[in-house]
């Protein structure tokens, strides 16, 4: 149970304004501020070396933190400076080969799209698209149906960044295990809404970002390599951290997901990332989705009754992120009037879910996404801010 | 002229210790503490999209500030999470084919080598070591005997982490423009302690770290790339900054340098190393550097009166990072003594530039690094603390 007099302290600027935008970036808790100003003047105090030093065992203790979030091992574990870093790592160190298959979804992101055609234009490999079922969700039948034996690779964004549509994540870990193919999931909206289990999903990879709903910082990611996936994949780029130069013409891997890091971090905003996921475990992460998705469907509910609204969510069981248009207004000046009223939330661009965007023929979308530090209030506020429009 | 009362007073931890490890991570000054702090307080305000957005102009002005610091244009500039990825992105971008070579210099650093190391293995190219002259500094008429036409590129380290050693950057571009050869420098340890200008090294990209001698947050770095090269180098790996998704089928690579970075970023760490760079220009590299290479030369006079100690250093005119051993005393439990004296300073691993460490059978060595906010009796009181040893 969230005690959410305790989550609104810790959360002051929650309670001066509506702050419903944190599918871009959630409001941190005044522990995560804390952990990075605190290392920060330490920093300034001792030297960034002898400050890392100091605190090299809650550093270390950053990888049980993230592993125990996704169910993971700790040397699974990268930790990197953003969640594209995370997910290149691990895309571009898939050897691909002229004629290889990357399957992936309809609503995938941008950053993840573009790699897909630079990896194809380099390889001759080719990236399809998986189609939706009724619902929206990657049609899974589908998905098994594709497979033979050129397919290299199932690339996911289990939620996508432009409205509520949570993937299957672990049907489709089903068919990937199947078939043996390894199975990289895009799990930045996930993270910190939403139990991530990487044993339940099935995956082979999993990268995320520190600053939605996990409500860490800003510059900060990581990624998770399963342990029998580690050897097979040698990094794009390496540094002597990954790989130790151990003779005049020689480096050794690292053994574990580090091989995917490199030797300079910020400190800072690393440690910031372990108060944001303390922070969520402490709470629990069903509690979280619980109130998340009973906030959003609020939302949804609300918002329905509104004359020319269109909410633009897809599957079955939308994640807490909100997506609409409101019929003679632009996005951007519903965010604009909003944001005067003090209630922040954002738009989500069709160039950003391209493929989804043009098979839907979405303009600019408004997205809300509330989190459980939010009030009813918040989102009532949001609901007559609309109607009124 | 450098007021030496007001840096004192903008580096207020630099009175409580003698801070001599500016070639691990330096002090910051309270400007870049302020910088990085006060812009975590506004994410935590107002989130950490609308904090960017706000903050804008000035994210926008470290461009200009880099820009500055380098002599280069802002188009030329990518700001990125620390100098290994902006060494990575230029160097990894390079087309090398079997049989392509790859020149570079004794003293080079471990996070580089192993990136030839893996490139050889990946491509068939070949790295070659250019030999130093008598001074220990690279031999640029020997890499003039070594160029063919199978050189693609020439990559050294300006000033290497292990000593005082400054490789010729501005004759080895002589060379390198005279062959058309792409001229790649690692200047980690040069920015911040001394004039860096692209165009008298001719150099064609160049890669560094905010928190050395420029005193910026860990963390942080920079790549320049010259404007003729920037479309010859596809990034190793994209997302939607750095390669628009304009098509279901297309990306376009952005026109300038920032085709290297990504999208999401620690705002409070560039805004810090803006801070850092403008502090730098502010005081002006001139002085700065004649105050480093004054304090560093005070600090050799010293030490090389003290028996048993022999300093290690290369070159014609060293920078100011000195190294040295001394008989009967592991470098760790020197820097460990001085530490529990108040007195910072570090070691250089043998590992770190294995090829230099090898030629002439160093074992781990002492590095003191001083910067202008030393003062005279913090030299002093590392001297005598040596020789009381």
């Amino acid at each position: 149970m969230i005690n959410f007099e305790r989550i609104r302290s810790d959360t002051p600027a929650a309670g001066r304004q509506s702050y419903l935008h944190n599918a871009g970036a959630a409001l941190m808790p005044v522990s995560v501020v804390a952990a990075m100003k605190d290392h920060i003047d330490l920093e300034a105090e001792i030297g960034g070396y002898a400050a890392a030093d100091r605190e090299a065992e809650r550093l270390e203790a950053v990888y049980d933190s993230v592993a125990r979030l996704l169910n993971a091992g700790r040397d699974e574990i990268a930790l990197v400076e953003n969640a594209t870093v995370a997910w290149q790592m691990a895309f571009y160190a898939m050897p691909f080969k002229a004629g290889d298959r990357i399957l992936t979804a309809e609503a995938e992101y941008a950053a993840n799209y573009v790699a897909y055609l630079q990896m194809c234009r380099r390889t001759g490999a080719r990236v399809e698209v998986v189609p939706n079922d009724a619902s929206g969700q990657l049609d899974v039948a589908a998905l098994e149906r594709m497979i033979d034996g050129k397919v290299k690779l199932i690339s996911v964004t289990w939620v996508p960044t432009n409205g509520g549509l949570v993937n299957p994540a672990a049907r489709i870990g089903t068919v990937a295990r199947t078939y043996a193919i390894p199975y990289l999931v895009d799990a930045c909206q996930a993270v910190g809404q939403m139990e991530v289990d990487v044993e339940a999903i099935g995956c082979d990879m999993l990268s995320a970002t520190g600053r939605k709903f996990l409500r860490g910082p800003r510059g900060t990611g990581f990624l998770y390599v399963r342990r029998s996936m580690l050897h097979r994949l040698e990094p794009p780029m390496i540094d002597h951290h990954a790989a130790p130069w151990v003779e005049r013409d020689r480096y050794r891997l690292r053994g574990d997901a580090r091989r995917f890091e490199n030797w300079e971090n910020n400190y800072a905003a690393r440690l910031g990332l372990g108060a944001a996921v303390d922070y969520a475990l402490d709470l629990g992460l069903d509690a979280i989705e619980k109130r998340c998705r009973a906030l959003a469907n609020r939302l949804r509910a609300g918002l329905s009754g509104i004359d020319g609204l269109r909410l633009r969510d897809l599957g079955r069981s939308p994640s807490a992120i909100v997506s609409f248009t409101l019929d003679g207004h632009e996005a951007e000046s519903v965010v604009a009037s909003a944001a005067a009223a003090g209630i922040v939330i954002g738009t989500s661009d069709p160039a950003s879910t391209r493929l989804d965007a043009e098979a839907r023929s979405l303009p600019m979308l408004v997205r809300a996404s509330p989190h459980y530090y939010n009030t009813g209030a918040d989102i009532d506020r949001l609901v007559e801010h609309v109607a009124r429009l």
